[in-house]
């Protein structure tokens, strides 16, 4: 890579530290038995995808439809769309039936009647459960809800319902390991329960969340694990514990445009339209990422104290240590990792490879200078 | 507008009253003898720039090289790119210098350094000066780094200094207008003792926060406005009191995905892919949006207590009372004034203007289904 080249906010990501969080997780779930269906959305890249099936993974999920359908061009032929329902892309849903083995998410009684008046192709049916995160889907102790919907959908013989889907994103607030896996515990006790008392065959259960599947010593009793953001992990997993430092597989690469010594801070070309707006707190302050020094095979450890403390639309402002600031001038190029590699991502709309090749994004854009 | 074509995430425009927004504040440009060089980085719309120009404006703000690009394309001849130079984009800025007449903004010594060894086409500098609001730019009552910098910068004979500028940024932390007031008066106040100080001949003075340039009754001494915002404004303008409802010219059309009654919610397809992640805190609570109702010519009123409590990746859940969730059913559209419409435009990278027809973002994404 060579760093002298990148002269806006850029991307950066390290393949080999990708491809060896793919297989870790696939391995694992291979050793428990366990489908492993990858979140695409985190990457939202072809060529990303192709190093899942390298690592032998043939099912995938994603978070809309038309990200099902920018997978589905790349030739991956099962998808689970793992977001509610959404009636007014019946048609496209309906077409991409047709295409694809798919599976979209139920998450209530009028979705389901809707969908079972309108499907007229084959397409299967997760319910979506909700264990506690309290964000969509039937309570999980509603069972006589989910049994409506089971038989509203056994209606229509193009549906099929496969099982029962949840997503624990309240693991991304816990505050340490024991309460993510007391979560994850929890949140399949609860699934377990649901399934049992439903007493409906071959029903699986589906779960996703990456600081879970990153923590977990045993999955326990599910069939199906759907996390995405692992394949580049972030500052949010790595404060969470999900992570190591060494683990983290993008950086985003930003020129310095102002250095104010006497202020303890500096200026780069990097803000809220390139890293969006999520932040940790820590020690009280809110970060927006934390600062790593480049080179030409990616970047080394933390710089220590060195954090991107805001954000406006192009502007970031980065704190550090007043002795470290006359280390930098305007021109240098300084690296940061993200809070939450997803969103930047899916601002980025695509990626600088260590190696100095580019990788794919669904959402590059259409207008370039040059 | 035709709501039933709308299957996903969209961001509505209302022509009407960004012409609206354009023309109110270019006659009080006009009328008090200020140059109004407004700031495209809000809208990045050539459709929405001809707005503009029917103004009679034929002088443009953008914050990046590449925005400048974009515009300049569109005709526009006239740029200041008002964010720090960027030495790394110096062969961009350099072409670009001669296809317009281009202003860069110079925030210290060094830029100024780099500048002055590499400029051979003509370009004017504004000197990005430092109010209070502690982002960026030499301070205020540095007369004598000031100074440096001109001199520097007058060693090239391509460079010519245009005058001083800042971005009053902290207006929009505000707590009530009487603060965004006093922190305008006091910039300009600062400015212009630093101009006097100077005394270089012809020094322009520029400031250009929507907040300011919205309540001001009088922009005083000041040669240049460039606000950007509040050619649209949002929910954070709008609880500043920099805008009244009838004000806002853009809300995302979103459709709902799963009723939840008992837990007061619902949730709709729009997260933070579409809305970015920035809030404002009512009550102590965090909302990232309010909810208005749909129809084919726009929106009408928020609806009272309905708000968009909190955003992942692409849901969005918006809390309402109990009693108005059984008005909702999955499949209706829903109307969201986002808080922050410049992050929001960026994302969405196109626009529906509510009499049918579409206009265009610099940020229109390669792939589309269809």
């Amino acid at each position: 890579m060579n760093l002298s080249e990148i002269t806006s906010p850029t991307l950066l990501l390290n393949q080999d530290i990708a491809k060896r969080n793919i297989r870790r997780m696939a391995d694992r779930c291979l050793s428990e038995g366990i489908k492993f269906r990858p979140h695409f959305k985190t990457h939202q890249s072809k060529a990303v995808g192709e190093w899942f099936r390298e690592a032998g993974i043939s099912s995938i999920s994603v978070s809309s439809v038309k990200m099902a359908y920018y997978f589905q061009s790349a030739g991956w032929d099962d998808i689970t769309i793992a977001f509610p329902y959404n009636i007014r892309e019946n048609i496209l849903i309906s077409e991409l039936s047709k295409r694809v083995k798919l599976t979209i998410t139920i998450p209530g009684k009028e979705s389901a009647l809707r969908l079972a008046s309108m499907a007229r192709s084959d397409i299967d049916i997760m319910i979506k459960i909700d264990t506690g995160y309290n964000r969509s889907g039937i309570k999980w102790d509603s069972s006589d809800d989910v049994s409506d919907i089971i038989r509203i959908l056994s209606g229509n013989s193009h549906l099929r319902v496969r099982g029962l889907l949840n997503h624990s994103g309240d693991t991304y607030k816990a505050v340490n390991q024991i309460d993510i896996k007391s979560i994850y515990k929890i949140s399949l006790e609860r699934l377990n329960w649901l399934k049992e008392s439903l007493q409906v065959h071959d029903l699986i259960i589906s779960v996703g969340d990456t600081p879970s599947a990153s923590i977990l010593p045993e999955y326990g009793k599910v069939d199906e694990l759907r996390p995405g953001n692992f394949v580049f992990y972030d500052l949010m997993q790595y404060r969470l514990g999900a992570c190591k430092f060494e683990d983290i597989a993008v950086a985003m690469a930003c020129p310095v445009v102002d250095v104010r010594p006497g202020s303890g801070s500096l200026v780069i070309y990097g803000g809220g339209v390139h890293f969006s707006k999520d932040h940790i707190s820590v020690d009280g302050k809110s970060v927006y990422g934390k600062v790593v020094l480049l080179n030409s095979d990616g970047w080394k450890e933390f710089v220590p104290q060195c954090y991107l403390s805001s954000l406006s639309q192009e502007h970031g402002i980065i704190n550090m240590p007043e002795d470290y600031i006359s280390l930098f001038k305007p021109g240098d190029l300084i690296g940061v990792i993200p809070v939450h590699s997803c969103l930047t991502a899916d601002l980025a709309g695509g990626y600088l490879k260590t190696d100095g090749t580019p990788a794919d994004h669904m959402n590059e854009k259409k207008y370039s200078i040059v």
